[in-house]
Parts: structure tokens; sequence; C-alpha cells
């Protein structure tokens, strides 16, 4: 496995895999890579011949009172989790590497990005669209991975990758989960013992909600109400949104029918967990 | 000469002459083709193996009131300049294709887009970058051509593909004028015979300018204040704008030194014209 800090080093060993006829799989991550990531790339190894992994941490993603400062660098150890997967390549580049003094460009979803997560994080989609862009530029992959717990982030990038015919397609996997249910996250480890026993609520909330739905619950506002009530029995969290949307559009639905997500945002001591789940009830 | 309407085909195309080791380049075009669009697809021809022309009317660039509609499609006159010249691919899609119903991304480049025709045209650059990305991504080329006449779009379409680590090679090429020194336009031929005559005036200010600073006149807003007063003696001719502005950042400039665009936008009659001239006064 190598690893490579600058946007031609990584083009230069792309070729080579290219040239050799292998197809490529890109995996862009924030480091701190977890059990989550690891599906990821454990996918992208069996299914493609080159794996390459990005390991930035993206400052144009995070709003001015986030936590880009006292994000994890796990740096070492995430370099062998790679190397134990089989990923041929790590892609690790500095932030004057990636983004220029003047860079004044952005790519932007509108419409998707102005809900759910977008409403309280205003600039975070049109960051990680940009720096997504960027490294599909700079590996020109054939394929890229993303992971279902960061569901609007799928889909904002599935829709730039077709508005924009980008030549390459997008993979989506499933949530890992701890036992109890947390969704795996770099930002579960700000959470001491009690916030993270708390935590597990936020899965039991949509567990509890799916539940309903199969007993014939239709009403959204019904649902969300009922969900709120739940979340607001843990004690110091602070729900950001529960929403339950179309799959697609991500457009607030009032009876539940077709395919749905049921996503929620809550703050938790320091951390701003997101979890949800996607209900499909056929043809709607 | 192929011509292709579908995405898929201009994909295949141009896999084919990768596959014989070619060379691509990209010359984008919104038809109505003349001398200056011939100057790009000839140095394109001339240097790469395989041509690609793209012609199409961009609605995404048009503002409300602009002249989309009216705007000259004469594809068939345009397809034998094409062959003629070499090209080997037209890719002349419909805007279906090109923008799906819920088409919702954008790719903007700050800052230099909000200057000189920016102001008068505020989503015009917008479009540019966006349908610019797309026919990138579609066909892949090495290098795409581009005009000096539009020199705001070439510095814009540069600037993208810097800040998005494009894989592709930006060439310029010089405006190409009439025997009288008019800038070869589509929109030219919207000018009745008396504005045709009055529009020659445009380079001839750009040139009186030049020769002042030949003089050795160094402050911008007095050249440009000569360059007003020229150009309001060209009966029913509206300015727009007339600059002088760093070549690289479009800032304006106060003295005149350094690597300079001097550029001018005027409505004559139907006509929206613009012209410019760059001044490189050596090391500031």
């Amino acid at each position: 496995m190598h690893v490579v800090k600058t946007i031609e080093s990584v083009r230069r060993s792309v070729a080579g895999a290219r040239r050799k006829g292998g197809t490529v799989a890109l995996v862009p991550t924030m480091g701190s890579l977890h059990a989550g990531h690891a599906s990821l790339m454990a996918a992208a190894v069996r299914r493609y011949d080159y794996t390459v992994v990005s390991i930035f941490v993206n400052p144009t993603q995070f709003g001015p009172q986030e936590d880009m400062d006292d994000y994890p660098r796990p740096f070492e150890s995430d370099c062998a989790l790679c190397h134990e997967l089989g990923v041929d390549l790590v892609f690790a580049p500095t932030a004057q590497q990636m983004y220029t003094q003047e860079s004044s460009t952005w790519v932007q979803v509108v419409g998707l990005t102005d809900v759910l997560c977008g409403r309280s994080r205003p600039d975070h989609f049109r960051g990680v669209t940009t720096v997504c862009t960027k490294l599909f530029n700079i590996v020109a992959p054939d394929v890229a991975f993303f992971g279902q717990k960061d569901a609007q982030q799928a889909l904002v990038i599935k829709r730039m990758v077709r508005d924009l015919n980008m030549p390459l397609a997008i993979e989506v996997c499933p949530t890992i989960r701890e036992p109890d249910g947390l969704a795996i996250s770099s930002r579960n480890q700000y959470l001491d013992p009690e916030q993270r026993r708390e935590a597990a609520r936020l899965y039991q909330t949509l567990q509890t909600c799916q539940i309903q739905i199969a007993q014939g619950r239709r009403s959204a506002a019904a649902l969300i109400a009922s969900m709120r009530d739940e979340l607001q029995q843990i004690p110091r969290a602070k729900i950001d949104y529960v929403s339950i949307v179309d799959g697609e559009t991500l457009i607030p639905v009032e009876e539940v029918r077709g395919r749905l997500l049921i996503a929620l945002a809550v703050q938790i001591g320091p951390a701003r967990l997101i979890d949800n789940i996607l209900v499909d009830l056929g043809p709607s």
C-alpha cells in the first residue's frame, strides 16, 4: 500500500493501475476510520481492482462554530486499517494541496441541501460537493463509496453526479451499528459513558416509528410527534430535526407511503448525532 | 465526420478514439459558427488526434430578457464548416438531453463572475461553468478551446478547471476580427448596415487607449473617461461598461501597469457587443 500526499502522485499511481486494465474505486473519508468506513473499503477492495482511500478533514464543509479543529486525526491507525483491508493507495493531502489561496469555485446542489442537516449547517453540503468533485477529478474512479448513515449526503452526491454527467457510479452501503443500535460515527468518541448510553435511544426511536408504521399508522405528523416525545425523554438531548421525507426528493410527506427516509439529528452533550432509516411501502 | 445527439454516442465515439491512443480536443460552441470558431477548430484539428465540436444553445446562460429564442441556429451550414475543417465529431444535444427535469446542480466561480459582463448578466457565468463542466465530463477531452473575445469567460473557465482539479488543459486563441477591426461574433448579424459601421468604433476605441498607454498615460480613470467620450459619439450606442482590470483577477486598477485587460460592452441597436484587448507592460 502506498501513502501519498500530492495530487500528481495520485494521478500517476491511478494511471499505472489503469494501464494494467484495472477498475478503480474511491472511498472518500475524513479519516478517524471506523467499522462504517471499513465496510465501504472492504466492499471496494472485493469488487474493484484498485482501491483509493482519501483521508482529508475538509475545511470547507465545517461551519465556523463546528468541530473542525477537534476532529480526530489518528493518521497512523487509519493507515494500518487501510493496509489490513487491502487498500492500494491512501491519498492524504494537506489543505494547501487541495485549496490554493484564491480558490473560488463551488459546486452546489440546490433544493436537496436546504432541508434536514442543511438547515442547521448552511454551507456544509456545498463544501462536501465541492471537495468530492475535486477528489473525483483527481482520482478519476469508476465508482465512489458512501455510507447510508449520511443519507442526505449520499443523495446529494448522487444528484450531483447525475446532473453534471460525472463519469462514475455511486455506491451507498448500509449503516453499520454498535450492538445496541447506535450508528457508528467518528463523533461518538466525543460522548462520555452516560451520553453514550443515551445515544442508543436515537436508533430505538427510529425503530419504534418503523413498528408504528408496520402497525398501520400513516400520519407523518403523528409519527414525528411520537418520535419527538420519545427523544425529549433523553436528559440533556437537544433535537435539531425529526423528519419523514420522500426518499429521493427529501420533501416532507404528510402521509406515509412509497419510499421514505425517516431521519433525525440530535445534539447529545458535545456531539451532534444523526441517524436514519429507509422505509419502503412499495409503489405509492 | 459523425454528428451525434446523445451523451452515450459521444462517450462511445471518444472511447473508440482513446483506444487507438489518440488525444482528444473539445471546442464547445453555441453554433452559428464563424471565423472565430473556425480558428479554434483548425487549431484543435491541427494539434490533436480527435476533435469534438459541441453545438448547444445553452438555456442556462441566457437571462430571461435575453436573445435565447432569436439566437441563430444554422445547423446544416455549421456541420458543413466542421466537416470542411476536419472535425471528427459534432455533438448536438437537445436541452432535454443536457438538463433532466429536476436538474439542480450548479458550478459557480465567485468573485471573477461579479464584474464586467457578470454585473449586467447575473446568472450568465453560472450557466457557462455548469454546461462546460457537463461537456467536460461527457467528452473527457485532453484540452478545450475558447476564444479571447470572451475574455472573462476564458478566465472563469481556467479558474474553474484549476480550482476543481479538472483533468484537462484550456487553450485560449486570439480574437478574430473583420477587416475594419470588429471582433467577429454571432450577434453581429443582428446589426443593420449603419449599426454595423458604427460597431467598428468599439475596437478603434480600444486601439486609441492602447496608443495613449504607449504614449505614457497611466491613470486608468483618465483612460476610461477618454474611451467613454469616444464611445458616446456613436449615435444610439448604450455603454454597459468600460473597464481596465487586472488580467488575472479582473480587479479594477487605478494605475496602468503589469498585465491588464481593457474591456468594454456596448449595446448597439439590437446587439450587445463585447470586445477587449490585453496589454502587457511587463513585471509590475
